[in-house]
């Protein structure tokens, strides 16, 4: 069962006094990540002082499962041999990930002193950008010749069992180191002695190139319920996998991503980040927005005689506004989520399209029914109602049509649709809202005063 | 490799034309679920014709890769016989999901109709809410006793390994049934023979009772990194699995809920829904929002006399609200993420709430300052610029402490944060942002005109 952190946290600082190293009952018994969690709590020199009670190994499990920040404070004080030592225990794609997390000078320094075989291998993993196939992928599977037999394969697998990360799935190569199918341990169980790999694989395996971007591999892992997916070279030849769990963090990591550009917050701050981080994080956002208050300032102060005669309009106009932002953000929604799930299909656009502008005609009309009514009750004019029934539904036939239009068009020049959708489209909310109430309240002004 | 879909639903046309069953090498090379999302575009008389072309087996596979619209469309003519053929086929907790989408009547056919021991075990998963552990779960599962030997294990393992859906985690009971641990079967394959399994299973193992919400599975599996979670009764006894296709499925789902929540449109809504059903989706959401857009006219309403006089303030409002908006999702959106992935530490909250509130005061007063000394320039009245500036620090230090406040006050009395956060938080920086400026602008008067 789950420990409780705060549990974990005395026993550390018990550990801590006495300066003893902790029993393994209490290592087995606490899931390291748990312990990396109350770890995390901790100035850097305690943090140090603990993790030099434990062995390197001990370490390492912990290690390995620690966010970012523990994993720098974890390294500070120790030296690059001690470094090295840890590393040994770890798989090579998480010490590259750890590497470029550190300064260039250390990340060299270390390399030089790793074994020339590990140092290849990461030195290589550096190579692919962070969010591809490459970045996230772990040089560890298990790789057999389809002209192997079944008995000859387990026999294999027996020896080599307790180094690997999974096992479950074994990957099938031809005589020219091509990665041609997959099989799973219990079909190699199940079946008769002595058959050859090449006739119980599958052969019509989902693989990725190295370059493809991290979402779209966590697609196609969704999609096809795959526990584990292999990277390829160009010539066909395996040279990594990327494992379900791995595939989850990518996934959470893109929905917080996606939810974060939406709002203009870095994606990397989190709800404990600190003080300055958060107002780095989000203050060039605000900043943006406000170039485009000003645009719908603009717009309004374009209309300052009509309401200085009819004051009432300054008063109704941000519901126009505000409910178009809000239709359009609907729209947003719908849009983004089906980009980043793969469910849009650019064929269908133009029927997709329509269908957003039509809602937005028949919300407009529901909501801007109910609000012409009420401002009629309010100032006793049948024109102020009429005005904002109609400029409700020209807004809310905007925010539809450019809810859809603007993420599909960022997306078309490459520029992630959640990061820059929402402040244009309010802007388009804001500024033709604003601009359509004035300018028919301008137009029936004689019936408005 | 992924096929085009095109291709797929150009050769279902073929099919369908020659009423020809499709060969075993098409149905082979392409994966069920490419095939379910090419028949997803037809008639559901097309969709008849086509899987009657298939054996039920066949017609399975895709069946259960199917999305809900599908499923019904494919039962909509079959017979409650060939529909059992097809569960026959099916995994206990895919009949389950299956028969919560059918009307009552038709359910209770066919579970009179279905074998009594099928019929049994699908009547106590649909006990289950959709969303808990037992909702999710499949009772398809390897539990094996803990005094068994390694060698009797794996005689078992190689007889019942190719009806099972995974093989990789095997669950150890003791004798009274309950599950004390998990053994993988590479601890088996790399063991010596006749070791007892009680001697290698892990007994230290994460669990989840059968009524948990699947949100809380999801960050056990994901923070754990388990490829499967094992639910359990009050007894400790196994009662189902829970493997991390499904997760991945929930977390997905999960992130669509938030995100679409946050902006008042229903889970079930996607891409492609039809128009009446986006807009039954989407309009309550409007006609709330309507609701306190009125909050924020009645508070404009109040201050009237003053807009008359300087009407400035008409075209400076929108900027103090909405700015106010924009840093009140910022906040929200962070704790909102916090509390999905399980990161908001309840003892830190003051600490956290302090912080929040002071960003909006830092940002409040940097985005201010440039708003005061724009406005400036633009009415060269000194006073006005004095007000916006001191109108955004209070309503920007207003968004942090509301956007921080609302969804753990909504969490804590039960109710889903993402849904309703934003519309409370627009209300409070709208009708703040408008009082707070006006107010204001009332209170120095005679310095604006």
């Amino acid at each position: 069962m789950e420990k409780n952190i705060n549990e974990i946290k005395l026993d550390i600082d018990k550990y801590l006094e006495q300066e003893k190293t902790p029993e393994d009952k209490w290592l087995i018994e606490n899931h390291p990540i748990d312990i990396a969690e109350a770890l995390s709590d901790l100035e850097a020199v305690e943090i140090n002082n603990f993790t030099n009670l434990l062995d390197t190994e001990e370490l390492a499990d912990i290690f390995e499962e620690a966010e970012e920040e523990l994993q720098i404070d974890i390294l500070k004080y120790k030296s690059a041999h001690e470094i090295i030592e840890i590393f040994s225990h770890m798989a090579a794609d998480d010490i590259t990930d750890i590497l470029g997390l550190l300064p260039i000078q250390k990340r060299k320094e270390l390399l030089r002193q790793m074994k020339q075989d590990d140092a290849l291998i990461v030195r290589n993993l550096l190579g692919y950008d962070k969010d591809s196939a490459g970045g996230i992928m772990t040089t560890e599977y298990l790789l057999l010749n389809k002209n192997l037999t079944t008995t000859e394969a387990l026999t294999k697998l027996k020896n080599i069992a307790p180094d690997t990360e999974i096992i479950d799935t074994i990957f099938v190569s031809d005589n020219q180191k091509k990665l041609v199918g997959i099989v799973d341990l219990r079909n190699i169980l199940s079946s008769a002695d002595n058959i050859k790999l090449a006739e119980i694989m599958d052969d019509n395996l989902i693989k990725v190139a190295a370059d493809v971007d991290q979402e779209i591999v966590a697609q196609l892992v969704s999609k096809y319920d795959l526990t584990v997916i292999p990277v390829i070279n160009k010539n066909d030849i395996l040279i990594g996998i990327i494992t379900v769990d791995d595939i989850i963090d990518v996934i959470e990591a893109e929905n917080t991503e996606d939810m974060f550009k939406m709002v203009g917050v870095h994606e990397e701050e989190s709800i404990d980040s600190p003080l300055w981080k958060s107002i780095k994080s989000r203050l060039p956002w605000m900043y943006i927005n406000l170039a485009t208050a000003f645009l719908a300032t603009f717009t309004v102060n374009l209309f300052e005689s009509t309401i200085a005669k009819v004051v009432a309009l300054a008063a109704a106009m941000p519901i126009v506004s505000g409910m178009g932002g809000n239709a359009g953000s609907q729209t947003l929604s719908i849009v983004i989520r089906g980009i980043a799930l793969g469910e849009i299909d650019f064929q269908d656009n133009w029927k997709l399209l329509f269908k957003e502008a039509l809602i937005g005609i028949i919300n407009g009309a529901a909501t801007g029914l109910v609000t012409g009514i009420i401002l009629y009750l309010m100032y006793g004019n049948y024109y102020l109602g009429l005005i904002i029934f109609l400029a409700m539904i020209l807004n809310l036939f905007a925010a539809g049509l450019f809810g859809f239009l603007i993420p599909l068009g960022l997306k078309l020049v490459g520029i992630d649709p959640a990061l820059a959708s929402a402040i244009f489209l309010t802007t388009v909310t804001d500024v033709f809202g604003f601009f359509v109430f004035l300018g028919l309240a301008k137009l029936f002004l004689p019936f408005l005063i």
